[in-house]
């Protein structure tokens, strides 16, 4: 493994600063977990408040300036930057301090905002995705500016409270501040590893339409004996909607809804199979004993490659422990529809919708609301920026990255690639295991660690390449924030 | 409209006391209503035992005698008896005070558990089912006793904490009971009416199986855009399990499942039609605009003479608000099968189990427990207590009841048949629009009040009735628990 004194001969202070503050660093990301900041509920919008007002307070700590919480039409937006590196290109640093909700919490062995740490791991919901990931970038930067006052690169941070719920305020934010958001690059890291040790850069995202059907029925609950077998339940008619959404083969069912899905050629797929997860592997980290799926493509492939559909909720009648004698008069499923290029969010809602209203029994009236729509990502694997994020990597983790493509979606990457027509590079500390969105979310103690590190090899890697590379430019300007 | 004073000639002063203490009755059962006794929710068990604890304190104070509170493997049974009636027939009163729970509380326009009453209604859980029918005898006794220290027959009063649960722990308590529980005849007041005026004698109930369905896939829940398409989502799973349980006509899709269903003929058809609600009645009651289920019956005859099965509820991944990116690695659903002569719940359970295992796809593993086994119910109309019963309301109401059959489910009087070989009466005071195990349940103050008068002339034309036809025996026995 290659050691770490490569990065120290450059900033040999900025290291040992990294190394005696971490114990520092790590009780500084429990306190940043323990505030509940779940955007996607409502009485939870206080504590997202409260922690985008925690993380503004820590970037002024750490040096940067200009530091703003931004209100939006939801929740806030953290902006923060470090200008000073004249002649220097400049870095837009986006994470989210936003988190998934941890319901139901009494399956977490260790409460999900406890912000705990337990053989080595920092567990909690947001360890992973994205509280810990994001404040990498922070350490790194306080190291850089504690121990040399100043950063190889110039850099603009972007911290916002709604990823989890698709980014509703995000792309209107970025258009109307198209001018002070313009830097070289963007970076982020709310991905994972290929293993504990095997870094990776992640150059393709699914995207994702999410749904949520409302079947109603009767205008009250009734009794099951009273009215069973004379009304259609919601629920039953709910399952029977969502029975018909895939195919027996597992394809989904909907007309056209595979009908702009590109196909790939042999070399990609064989890159796929020699460099990504293997069918075991991703079994074990699901705890699932069988695969499922469209037969013809291993489960990477299935799960990138290919688009899907999970129902993510249901709810309807009673809940609770015990029976209980009702008809409810209404039932809710949430959809979760993964897309790939070359599908549109938009044309894809159209097909389901007009697919579920075909299907729906004329016993039932449905609803459809609109939660996420976001558009399906490959990055350009032969930026500089991704040059930069590899060498880093293999300066402090002694390996080169593989190239992943994720499941997951990210939706401000599209909308940073559509407005501000940035590269991007993903550059991920998680691991698989760690339990994204699951109970027990995690980030190993030693990976927080090493992707600080990462994060300040990158700014300087960056700095070093880009110098070689970028077209000549003014001073970046500092941030003019529209109306 | 029969007057009242046919009653107030034979007891004047009761029916004075009745009249005087309305308003105090009232308040005692709102009283009643503020204690949760949810019987499904084990939070819930320190409030069943202290509703228990109310209701024998009540009455003791209102003079009977050996009030008990008896435990079971559950929630206890509270019982007192009056048996100063020399040569008088005996009537057991059962009741229960157990309630269906509340949830979703916030559905409520009335907290289910405030008690208040409001428009000449008392609202909340248990109104009607069956706190406040059960309280109509408690004050019916309690008015004889309070101004003649006389009641026309022997009492007997079983009230129970587990119907709502199926009853699961009565069962074995009259079987060691047996004798002590003897009587001449049963009478429970936990049916409905016609109308608001038109008072009925319940003579059929539904039996029931109430199923619970848990789908499990993977070990945790997982991140759906990471797995989506490679492991079987349990709530889909789900969801076509269920849809398989009906098949497109509505009838139930279980093999064997009509086998032993009874074939009735035109007269108890054509009654039906005649004295029972029409579709519109039943439809408009459920407040739904269109009917479902098997074609060439009456709303009245699917909800009565045939069985059903309803979902009544389904729990899995995300039910909060908004969005949430998850494959949940469970999935829950609740059926309640409701059945009609001569089907058989073990045989039923059987059949419902091994197809459920036909149907669940390989990808998942699926876990059945059973909630609750009881067995329809035909009551004999012929018997002297349902002539006592009719006169009652013929003489409170001014109008003579009609027959109803109820798609509901007492578990009790299978049990009350089988075990005690009793005729039982089913004397109820709930209206449709009551909404029983629905949010906002309610019982009128008048139906309340006419219900206590109905049942002190219940106890009179029983004690007059029998005299009669009864055979001659023994002073009735003072109970004698077994261990």
């Amino acid at each position: 493994m290659k050691p770490d004194y490569t990065f120290a001969e450059n900033f040999p202070s900025a290291f040992d600063f990294v190394k005696a503050s971490n114990s520092q660093a790590v009780q500084q990301l429990q306190d940043f977990i323990r505030i509940p900041s779940v955007s996607s509920d409502p009485k939870k919008a206080k504590d997202v408040k409260r922690c985008a007002k925690w993380l503004a307070q820590h970037l002024h700590t750490i040096g940067l300036h200009r530091v703003r919480v931004l209100p939006t039409g939801g929740h806030p937006i953290v902006y923060g930057e470090w200008l000073g590196a004249t002649g220097k290109p400049t870095v837009l640093i986006y994470g989210h301090y936003d988190v998934q909700p941890a319901e139901p919490e009494s399956e977490w062995k260790i409460p999900p905002f406890a912000g705990i740490v337990r053989d080595g791991f920092i567990y909690g919901r947001g360890a992973s995705d994205d509280k810990g990931q994001l404040f990498t970038h922070i350490k790194a930067i306080e190291a850089l500016l504690k121990t040399t006052r100043y950063l190889p690169v110039n850099v603009k941070c972007l911290f916002e409270g709604e990823e989890e719920i698709g980014s509703p305020n995000l792309l209107p934010f970025i258009q109307r501040n198209r001018r002070a958001l313009q830097a070289d690059a963007v970076v982020m890291s709310d991905t994972r590893m290929l293993s504990q040790d095997q870094p990776a850069l992640t150059y393709a995202l699914r995207g994702q339409v999410a749904l949520e059907l409302e079947v109603h029925g009767p205008d009250h609950d009734l009794h099951s004996g009273n009215f069973g077998g004379a009304v259609h339940d919601p629920l039953q008619a709910l399952c029977e909607v969502i029975a018909r959404l895939h195919d027996r083969t597992g394809h989904i069912a909907v007309p056209g809804f595979y009908d702009r899905v590109r196909r790939w050629d042999n070399s990609e797929r064989s890159y796929l199979a020699q460099a990504g997860p293997s069918d075991a592997d991703i079994l074990h980290e699901a705890g699932a004993s069988t695969a499922w799926g469209e037969q013809g493509y291993s489960l990477y492939e299935r799960v990138t490659l290919r688009p899907s559909l999970a129902i993510t909720g249901m709810r309807g009648g009673h809940g609770g422990v015990g029976p209980k004698g009702v008809i409810p008069c209404q039932a809710i499923a949430k959809l979760s529809f993964r897309l790939v290029p070359d599908q549109e969010p938009a044309e894809i809602e159209q097909l389901v919708r007009r697919y579920i209203e075909c299907i729906t029994p004329p016993t039932v009236r449905i609803r459809i609301k609109t939660h996420i729509h976001s558009r399906p990502v490959l990055l350009d694997r032969k930026n500089p920026v991704m040059r930069a994020a590899a060498v880093a990597y293999w300066r402090i983790f002694g390996r080169m990255p593989v190239w992943l493509r994720s499941g997951g979606t990210i939706p401000v990457v599209s909308q940073f690639q559509d407005v501000l027509e940035m590269p991007t590079v993903l550059m991920g500390f998680a691991s698989p295991g760690d339990n994204l969105h699951g109970q027990n979310e995690k980030l190993s103690v030693k990976n927080f660690h090493r992707g600080i590190l990462t994060c300040m090899a990158f700014l300087e890697e960056y700095g070093r390449i880009s110098q070689r590379t970028r077209k000549q430019g003014l001073k970046p300007a500092g941030v003019q924030y529209a109306d």
